[in-house]
């Protein structure tokens, strides 16, 4: 570890074990089979544990901060959009016309945009954090100078410590950035040991020249960031920019803060098996909200033992598939507050069936079991 | 067919395909790589086409009809709970506290309940439909007489009618009944020609003695209602309730009436699976909420080729896994509402990648592509 104090993380505390064992039995005492609401049951018994509450608190405020950033590579033709989309996204974003903004909306969310490495000029409510222009071409050059990546990593501790402080009680992070799918490749290929081809996706839609050029800076950059992989820190200053490092540092940082966190797809996966490196043990404090079909998000999954809420073929990032999935983790939460016990209700539970009655009537009815 | 006037449907009309084909190219022009939602996408141009309307216009009055009735079966020790849950569930129903009323209120839907078969007296604002104290022992006589039956489908249209005049724009079935897994699964086995033990599932969570009694109810009820198998309403009458036979009604109506529905899990689907016979083509108006682990499910998803939204191992029943599902459908048509379009948002399109740069700078960044 080359880490220095603005990147050192303090331990990670597990989520509330005695919160999670009182959920675990609330949920029996509940007016339905036991385990008849499947993953929502266990959703729900992981918010208590996070919350150090049964029954969870409902969310009053639950965030997606969408780090922006753009990235060398584009140049190289790994896109099938223009550099340019990124400033013109962000400030799609800020006047609430793009998918997160509506999946925001949809499932009580908030939305808030960090400029950490955009290209184009930002209005400077987004731009306190931004480190650089761009990051750099990850294939022949690191994506970023050391005191770059220290900056980048704190910026999103920081507004981590900001959102949390402000009350956020559900954390989602977000991605835009033209061409970030390739360094996210990147990462997780050198933290899972996969090979280049294994890693490397569509993206926005990349046509096959353009896939095959994705393959050759892939490889080209796995070969550097092999080199650093066991160092976390260093391995952002290689192959990663400064939108994926801040959101590193603002996924780890939210376990340590003890906030939950719903993960997007397969850019912040490829953030979060970094901030696990950083943090480790924060993924105890993360429920993956989707499966996309990158394939490096296979691995991140995998990597981090985590399964997704939803598989419905999103890949667009921003934060949108972790948004499509909150509503199912605010219904979870709800259960285990809203729902009546067995007791409450007056609703008797399950008995030993009764043996088959030996000759029948034709319309008989037990109502007494 | 032996339909009477009362349980023949007129011809199902499909969603507007002018409407669907204004929101395939509405989705080309927003801002995100086209298809990159995945099946929000789907999702969206399907309910453009159900409206005959593009974008398609939020839900106003999404509803949850939850259909109850008792199963004579439930004497045979079929179920892990005794019948006398059915009316008091349908109790808690009407208090708010099952998960039912909290996922409609998550998802912004209300509960009306409708009282078909339930064993037990109920209000007088449910029961209006009722046709019987408990459905039948299909595993040795008829479910319903043909009075009861065709009353029941008359009585499923009759609620899809009055939800729809009353402004319904998205209807959900639920159930409720204990042992009613069991004519579900007689139903589907005898639609889809599959044998006992291909449809048996735990249910609300029977033991291992129990799940030998329903294999062997199922069998008996199998034999007869094989005989019937071709005709809807004598299945129906032979192997359902009245409960399933209303539900059938309901959602063949809802087709007819051309209101989109959200398909439950293996009570709703099995109904479904009949009110496909009953008015062909009204699949087109349904989308599958989630997928169900009881094994009846899947083939219930396979002969309507449906592909669920979900798949979190629910197996409630009351409507809860269509309503978890139901967030998804209301982002689906907001995103083709208020999702800003490339030109409005001046956000640059997909162009042809650039050849690799021959050489770089380690830092250069494109921002015109």
């Amino acid at each position: 570890m080359t880490a220095t104090p603005d990147v050192e993380f303090p331990p990670v505390v597990p989520p509330d074990e005695t919160a999670r064992r009182q959920a675990v039995a609330r949920h029996q005492t509940l007016t339905k089979p036991a385990g008849s609401l499947g993953r929502l049951e266990e959703l729900g018994v992981w918010l208590a544990a996070c919350q150090g509450a049964c029954p969870p608190r409902p969310f009053t405020r639950a965030r997606v901060v969408v780090f922006a950033g753009d990235h060398g590579v584009a140049a190289q033709g790994v896109s099938a959009y223009p550099s340019a989309v990124t400033g013109q996204m962000v400030t799609n974003f800020l006047t609430g016309g793009a998918a997160v903004n509506v999946a925001a909306s949809v499932a009580g969310a908030t939305v808030r945009v960090v400029d950490m490495a955009v290209a184009a000029d930002t209005p400077e409510q987004i731009s306190a954090h931004k480190v650089r222009r761009g990051s750099g071409l990850i294939d022949r050059a690191d994506a970023l100078t050391q005191q770059e990546v220290e900056a980048a990593i704190a910026a999103g501790r920081a507004v981590a410590d900001e959102e949390v402080d402000g009350g956020a009680d559900l954390l989602i992070a977000g991605d835009m950035g033209i061409g970030n799918t390739t360094p996210a490749a990147v990462l997780v290929a050198a933290l899972t040991s996969a090979e280049p081809v294994a890693v490397v996706g569509r993206g926005t839609g990349v046509d096959d020249n353009g896939w095959m050029r994705k393959v050759a800076v892939i490889r080209d950059a796995l070969r550097r960031a092999r080199k650093v992989a066991n160092d976390p820190v260093a391995l952002l200053r290689t192959a990663a920019g400064a939108d994926l490092a801040a959101t590193a540092g603002f996924l780890a940082q939210a376990a340590v803060r003890r906030t939950p966190v719903l993960l997007d797809g397969v850019v912040v996966g490829a953030a979060a098996v970094v901030a696990e490196e950083l943090a480790p043990g924060a993924r105890q404090w993360w429920v993956a909200g989707h499966r996309s079909p990158e394939p490096a998000h296979a691995l991140v999954l995998e990597h981090l033992d985590l399964t997704p809420l939803l598989d419905l073929g999103m890949r667009l990032g921003e934060g949108s598939g972790a948004l499509a999935a909150l509503p199912l983790l605010v219904l979870a939460a709800r259960v285990l507050g809203e729902m009546a016990t067995f007791d409450e209700a007056g609703v008797s539970g399950p008995d030993t069936p009764p043996p088959p009655a030996p000759t029948g009537t034709g319309d008989g009815i037990s109502t007494t079991g």
